[in-house]
């Protein structure tokens, strides 16, 4: 059967670029393909174990495709044919192929977990973070059985799993990093520390500056041993090393891949090497917003945001994207403190060869501060020195961080001045934010003022 | 004695002055001159009854003037001396005035509550809302002892002090307003009705589209008659009509008001009179962000990002005022739920002759909606029809939209335009925000494309 577009692709980008498509274009016929009959909401995989009720919560459903008259087909696409402009759908060992033609095709594969080729991996009880119901069903019995649990990553993954299952009674939790510090690749180190303090309070071991130099045990893990000799029993190991872009049906086709290995886009996700098919989330290559250079962002926020571009565009382009290039913008939350990072951190911009003037204000998300429910909250701000625009930033506190951290991705897009959010205009209450006098994104501007060549006398 | 800046005003507008100017030019001496020596966080007022542990934990300190070596006088400024370039100060009615030069001058002379001529007024157990702490805690002695409250006006003083003492056990609250909806002038009406719902929920009465025409009783309070004809029974009132500019030092110095009666003020918010004489906050004109017209803004907000600008441009312009114009950016919490309002209405932008296109998106605060603490969210928001810029939004939710309208109140001071916030880049997080295939701001872009002639087919 044909359609007139077709997504390949169950996740978020894919569910956004078919319901996009649909709002852009009401008479176009959509086929979404995907290969899971059950997915889950990525982001929320490591509050399947405790936070919520039950996994099942988790799940991700197809409501928003059937109430946008969105056909869908669960099978795995083995073939793109670009000449007949075709994929070949099987769904299952035994069942024929079927063939399914498209006028724009729309690649949403998302990415497969990193495995490093470590001596015992392939043992029982040891798990990479895959976004299918019955994988992690399978992952969330073993953790209720397991008393020893080690983490092998301390990035986002690894931290937020570490923050649930420590919440859990009888859970001795470990996390083993690499680097000399967690969450090291999205924020610098006075905030990557808070986020230590906290999982310590919660009882997680760090191990950091370590490797995993192998698996022990029979068909089960039972130990790990690490790069400095010692050993740790585990009955459960979370793999949390990252994440590769899931090329193999693109490389197959013939599609350019970048640098990167992810497929090669150009502004309009459309492939470098075909204007009918385009490739959105973590499979398609991204720009940095300021260098231009790559940059690995794995986001479920970015690929929808790249969803709702290629779904805009699809048949004529229509949004002209203004923001060029891709942001990192992150937040997490451990225990009760939040952390969040859009753009690029210190570390980073120091190491892209930027110039740079940086300001940071502490304060409390309430006024006054005895007011309840108030946080402590820090604010950074990364600023070039000479052209006074905004970088990047970063903020740790209660749970109004959050949606502070957004402002900032949108200051960043928006290229803001240091003067401009030095005199922002911002709605203050009691109960909601900062006092007016001391409202963080705006001193942190003015401190930052200090070490600007704009602007200040000091 | 003289210095080389004088501020006149303790509240957050004259402090952020002071400090600015101290971290601008910091070789110059500054004094900042007060009436009233122990005033209170304003914004913090209706949180003094029940909320704090006790109303002194409103109070505003000196720490901040201190810490920054800013010198500090209390007694009333009789008499600017414009051609001497003095102030005189009273400390008292037996005390002799005090004189004191500057080389320039902030006057943060705020506000004072409005009080219409109603027969009755003068009754004791009626109280404006004024930001002394001696007059408040007399306030806080009469709420303890009242039992019917009557809260004339149905903007935020009245709804927050609503929303505060129907918390407190054996209090009969009741709002009259004046207009046929509370919050009118800050809010469309769907979201002035989920403050009645909310306010309701909590036991409060509200009369709407009746005036009070007489206030009754002995010396003391005892009942309100409305133009209906019908009579309450009260012990205690609260005004909250709103307030006008302070501005009879001015006056008396022959400074020009503007039309609005606040005092003239250019876009550095020198005076129109006397370029070394400057005034922010309440007490100076604003000119509206859109059309340039006067509006009446009086937030702590808006008065601290005013101070500054003026105290970065005292004795230069150093920080170029790159958003011209004021827009009103609200937020409130009554019960759990926030709300707030950045920027133009729909019903202000219709009035105000523009062409509008509107978007609203509803989800949960959450992903999933099943996650601890969700609260549902509804954002709104108004663009230009043809040009597709921003001109205002509402929210409203719970806690994170006081942040999200911060985004809203940015992106509206950045002109930012409706397909960047349709593919605005953000963090999604289970425990922070909305989902990110459906996070609400940029969903009401997507929405308001729909009628809107840039972009779209429908």
């Amino acid at each position: 059967m044909d359609y007139d577009v077709i997504v390949i692709g169950g996740g978020p980008a894919g569910v956004v670029s078919a319901v996009t498509a649909k709002k852009y274009y009401p008479d176009k016929s959509v086929l979404l393909i995907k290969s899971v009959a059950k997915g889950v909401i990525p982001c929320g995989i490591p509050y399947m174990f405790n936070t919520l009720d039950k996994p099942e919560d988790n799940a991700m459903g197809d409501k928003s495709l059937e109430s946008n008259g969105i056909a869908l087909k669960i099978g795995e696409v083995t073939d793109v044919l670009r000449p007949e402009k075709k994929v070949l759908v099987s769904s299952g060992p035994d069942s024929q192929a079927e063939s399914f033609g498209y006028k724009k095709l729309i690649l949403a594969l998302g990415s497969v977990p990193r495995i490093f080729p470590i001596p015992g991996i392939e043992k029982k009880g040891i798990y990479a973070i895959r976004k299918e119901l019955d994988y992690l069903l399978s992952l969330y019995k073993d953790v209720q059985e397991a008393s020893d649990i080690v983490i092998v990553g301390g990035g986002f993954i690894g931290v937020e799993f570490a923050d649930e299952l420590s919440s859990m009674s009888g859970k001795k939790v470990t996390i083993v990093e690499a680097l000399p510090e967690i969450l090291a690749n999205s924020f610098d180190k006075e905030f990557s520390l808070l986020a230590k303090e906290m999982l310590s309070k919660k009882g997680v071991s760090l191990i950091t500056d370590k490797k995993v130099t192998s698996f022990n045990g029979g068909e089960r893990v039972e130990s790990l041993t690490l790069s400095d000799g010692s050993t740790l029993p585990c009955q459960l190991v979370i793999l949390g090393m990252g994440a590769s872009p899931n090329v193999s049906l693109a490389k197959k086709a013939g599609l350019n891949l970048g640098k990167s290995g992810a497929i090669l886009v150009d502004e309009y996700l459309r492939t470098d090497s075909d204007k009918d098919i385009f490739a959105v989330g973590d499979c398609a290559e991204k720009k940095d917003f300021f260098t231009r250079e790559r940059i690995s962002v794995m986001l479920a926020s970015t690929a929808t945001a790249e969803a709702r571009i290629a779904g805009a565009n699809l048949f004529q382009i229509k949004a002209v994207r203004e923001n060029k290039g891709t942001i990192a913008c992150y937040s997490t939350k451990i225990g009760n403190l939040v952390l969040g990072s859009a753009g690029l951190t210190e570390t980073e911009a120091e190491a892209e060869g930027f110039e740079i003037s940086v300001g940071t204000a502490d304060c409390v998300d309430r006024h006054p501060g005895s007011m309840p429910g108030a946080s402590k909250l820090r604010v950074k701000l990364v600023f070039s020195r000479q052209s006074g625009i905004l970088l990047g930033g970063q903020v740790a506190g209660g749970e109004s961080a959050g949606e502070i951290l957004n402002m900032l991705s949108l200051a960043i897009q928006k290229s803001s001045s240091l003067t401009e959010l030095e005199t922002l205009q911002v709605a203050t209450h009691p109960k909601l934010t900062a006092a007016p006098t001391i409202y963080p994104v705006i001193m942190a501007a003015q401190q930052a003022l200090g070490s600007c060549q704009i602007g200040g006398e000091s």
